[in-house]
């Protein structure tokens, strides 16, 4: 046996011989056509031809992997009716008396290019999807049958990279798994059978030769590793594996729709954090009960300039939309420290972990913030949207902010565009001043969302990201427990909840403590809603609490 | 009336008529001898002069500024008893066969020379001292006149730079104030004029011309400001200070030698802040009833290597004698951050206010923190030495500072050095961890004292050497103070004092808050001490602590 190391993008093991993708087609032709009308009208048919298909295989994607992980062939119709494209492809036919294959291919290229060399991750990843609708129609033009899996047993797929509509076209009760020699984690691909739930490998590059067709392999998701012709005792490790995730996927699977809910009766909000609207899909398919965190930074950091009120708007309304009556908590942009836009002009600081970011950047630029408010309340007549402030450290930015707020909602009232006049305010507790402060911040607000991240780095005076530090980093400290206790001490007194949304909440070691402590939500990536959701019904929340305070509170 | 600008070292405003100093004797001019043995014996008794009158200058200098102040003469008799010294003189006038006067010249620009060619800040003060002393004996010898004033009324003393026994050896009865061409503001000039309580202001250069002679002038010691032929104004304005002034200076001076006491009765700790043996001057000055505060750093900032246990132990002990029984908190290394020193060879850090520093590096680096360890116990045998740990976070750091001290005394006991074997341990409260974990720390060690400076800027998580962020910054915020509560009450419960040492235990402003919230220790600069006594004399804590607490925790 030997093995070959990719990049692991969705987890799990599988095992069963490689089999390598038969794909349809070959080169494109040139060749000349005397009735370029003709022509033009053989590929508005196969245009109309692949427009139905991806139609049917819209719906064939809905009921494998639900509304959201089919919405790219939404896109890909969009795309395939884009008049550019389509007067690209005829002007070309007729200027140069050409054949359509030739045409759709020369044009999908252009585009292709135009799409790849944007400064711009989302229209780069753009590039593969025209491609693939263009083979698409190119395929249909040469009457070849699109490529699938001629065998009888299920396979580990191999291919150089699998274009979305082909992940899609399988017959899933084949596949066990997907090893690809390019591709990137974030591709439609990787994404999808995250979704999916099938493991997936990529990357592998040249090693993945087709030499290996047929041979015998367990791959392994989570780490990357390919076992060809494995040995006994590499099958049974990952067999194991293989079986105890099996076990675990089959009772988080059986937990879709379930209440968040402990054992005694307590309900918790299990919320998702979001970084760009695309991000729904998962939190949908993973059954999240809203928004906890809708990081805006993306807008700002993907740009070249500040995103207008539009583009904001536009962004905030399709995830409220997305999400349906759910609730959807968008924090105002967090610039600055280690996440920095060129066109802001911030100066270099000696510490920018405490620096000028954030809230702080907001009202020191009152015209950046209030760009921001009013898209978010515009955005807030098309769903549930609540608005969360970062690095609040004083009650006096919290009564500005509100001040600003009244503004932005007088303007948008006296221009009659409608908004939720009662949206809801929160902030982040992620300062120590603000935990200090909670009991009068509590009165200003409607909610509570802890970023145990910052909190932490900023309590232990320690950065979370420096070297030669780990012995002093401690993410479960109990002065960050204690002052938790605090800040959720303060919100119900005040009447209000408190959540969590750095990446502690997710620490099913630490559930039943933030329970103690009294936490209301916890929002977590959208792969933690289920673990998390089968750590609260595990739980008695009569059981341990007291025992919990009083050991950490104790001197 | 016109206005020449200096560098204000010792404030306070006079007002009289510029007086340039007339300095004794001129160029020294080199004449051969016949008798050497004589000429010897002619330098020796002159030396002998010069070491009576050095004894004399002491006992003034001890009546005018008391002992520390006068330490300077008795540094002198030992530079001037220099074997080395000596014998140069001797082997010159011996083996060149010239007159003493031009050898004591030679020699003592030989070593000002060497002195002034170290690299230490203190050994080239020292170049100064060797000239002074060396004019001195050149006086005795010529027979000429100490220079003096020759004037009926009390003068603005003006020169290029004055010596520190030119300075003592003047009759402060006629001197208002002192203006120099040249100087620096740490010279022994400038410390004397300031602990004398004469305006001072050097470094005017060439605007300082003898036609100034006899003009009358009014100077501001604290702003550098010389008003020649002031007009009407602008005395009016500056008499108007030096009213002031001379009212605070007479209140704070009737309170040396007073306790500091509530009007009811309340006893607090003022103690000093100081970063090298040589402040211990304007602490016995001053009055300060302890040092809260002794920064090692300058041992290591100082040094182009790290410095040796002897020279720790050397500079240890010299504070621990000169405060006599009197408490003397030393604090560990604080390097890293802002201060860094080469050879600890630090790596560049993002965030370095939040990296490797302090305590951190001690316990990464246990060889260093060794060395200074068995310094402050062998120091500890001298005077009434606590050592003070930076930066704690954690309980488990205290515990293992704890066996690491044990380690050394145990060395120490097996190497028969004595030392103290309950030199008090105490540790900084300065990241928001060490107040929320307070109740632990406090059964952990014998003392707390808060290091605001840094727990404001962890707490706020505002860089307070930022740009920019004045607006976010606030030294009185109520999320610092809180913790100060916080931390009081814990310290008491464990039945151990509670101190600050950051810049805030000065701003007499919240005195009666830091009573209040139970503070039993306000280590300041030297400067400080007298201004803090006289408001800890005007408050009654009976009256107003009730509703600064309410006030402070209310929500």
């Amino acid at each position: 046996m030997y093995t070959i190391q990719g990049k692991g993008v969705s987890k799990g093991v599988a095992d069963g011989p490689i089999y390598f993708y038969r794909r349809g087609g070959g080169e494109v032709v040139k060749t000349a056509v005397s009735d370029v009308e003709a022509e033009k009208k053989r590929f508005e048919d196969a245009r109309q031809t692949a427009m139905q298909q991806l139609a049917e295989l819209y719906d064939k994607a809905v009921a494998e992997v639900g509304e959201e992980g089919a919405a790219l062939f939404e896109a890909h119709q969009m795309m395939l009716d884009d008049l550019d494209y389509i007067d690209g492809i005829n002007d070309m036919i007729e200027g140069e008396s050409i054949n359509a294959e030739y045409a759709v291919s020369q044009i999908a290229e252009q585009f292709a290019e135009m799409f790849a060399s944007m400064d711009d991750a989302y229209m780069q990843a753009r590039a593969a999807d025209v491609k693939d609708i263009s083979t698409r129609v190119i395929g249909i033009l040469s009457g070849v049958v699109a490529g699938g899996i001629d065998s009888d047993v299920p396979v580990i797929l191999a291919s150089d990279d699998l274009a979305p509509s082909e992940t899609v076209q399988l017959d899933k009760s084949k596949i066990l798994g997907f090893v690809t020699s390019g591709g990137s984690g974030n591709s439609h691909t990787a994404i999808l059978a995250r979704t999916m739930g099938i493991p997936a490998i990529i990357g592998i590059g040249d090693a993945l030769t087709e030499g290996l067709e047929g041979k015998s392999a367990i791959i392994d998701g989570s780490t990357g590793e390919v076992a060809i012709d494995p040995d006994q005792i590499t099958s049974q490790r990952l067999l194991k594996k293989q079986a105890e995730e099996r076990a675990l996927k089959a009772l988080l699977d059986q937990l879709k729709g379930k209440e968040n809910v402990t054992l005694d009766g307590r309900k918790v909000m299990v919320y998702c954090n979001i970084g760009s609207p695309d991000d729904v899909d998962p939190v949908l398919a993973n059954d999240g009960g809203g928004i906890g965190l809708f990081r805006s930074e993306f807008l700002y950091l993907q740009n070249d300039d500040y995103p207008t009120e539009e583009q904001q708007f536009q962004a905030y309304k399709t995830v409220a939309e997305r999400m349906g009556g759910k609730r959807v908590i968008i924090r105002t942009l967090d610039i600055g420290a280690d996440k920095q836009a060129d066109y802001f002009q911030l100066d270099k600081e000696e510490n920018p972990a405490m620096g000028l970011r954030a809230i702080r950047i907001c009202l020191t630029r009152p015209e950046v913030f209030k760009t921001q408010l009013r898209a978010l309340y515009r955005a807030s007549a098309y769903g549930k949207i609540a608005i969360m402030f970062p690095m609040i450290t004083s009650v006096w930015e919290v009564q500005e902010i509100k001040r600003i707020c009244d503004g932005v909602k007088a303007e948008l009232r006296a221009e009659e565009i409608p908004f939720n006049e009662n949206v809801e305010l929160g902030i982040m507790i992620e300062t120590p001043s603000a935990v200090m402060m909670s009991d009068r911040l509590a009165k200003e607000v409607d909610f509570f969302s802890v970023g145990t991240n910052d909190l932490t780095q900023y309590t232990l005076a320690v950065d979370r990201q420096g070297n030669n530090l780990d012995k002093f980093f401690d993410s479960h400290h109990p002065a960050v427990l204690r002052m938790l206790k605090m800040a959720a001490e303060n919100a119900h007194k005040a009447g209000i909840w408190i959540g969590i949304c750095g990446e502690l909440g997710a620490d099913v070691s630490l559930t039943e403590t933030f329970l103690a402590i009294g936490i209301d939500e916890l929002s977590v990536s959208p792969a933690s809603v289920l673990p998390l959701r089968s750590a609260i019904r595990s739980i008695d929340t009569t059981k341990n609490s007291q025992k919990i305070l009083d050991d950490l509170l104790s001197d």
